[in-house]
């Protein structure tokens, strides 16, 4: 069965942001004042061949771990549609 | 009060994603097949101060509009936690 996955990568906390600086920096200037703690991150989405849904989720979490997402640094969430 | 706003920054349906190709081609390399449609975008996050979740949402809106996507060759989905 085909299953589609989300995946959300964002940097861990304390791990510095400078495209979200970036945002945050660039809002009021534009007249969006009261916007705190902007956090840019990545979302993947893909469609994967898997007997279960627990293995579809399995399979992603792995992939995460060993391309999507760089563990020491960023953390992740899978969701299987 | 304040709202967190996440944002899901996708390229549209036939916009050319090479960051999605890219790892499309790579998983088969690690073992991985099965693996179709790999879509590569943007999840940011924020606080955000406003009168209610509705005022809340229409800024963030705005926002995606003016800054955080281009509209032409991207899609966004707001959600107000």
């Amino acid at each position: 069965m085909s299953y589609l996955a989300r995946v959300d990568v964002m940097l861990k906390p304390g791990i510095s942001d400078p495209q979200g600086q970036t945002i945050e920096r660039a809002l009021p200037v534009l007249g969006y004042a009261g916007v705190r703690e902007v956090r840019v991150g990545k979302r993947i989405e893909l469609q994967i061949e898997a007997a279960s849904h627990d293995e579809a989720r399995s399979k992603v979490e792995e992939m995460c771990e060993r391309l999507l997402a760089n563990p020491v640094i960023e953390s992740y969430e899978v969701s299987i549609g």
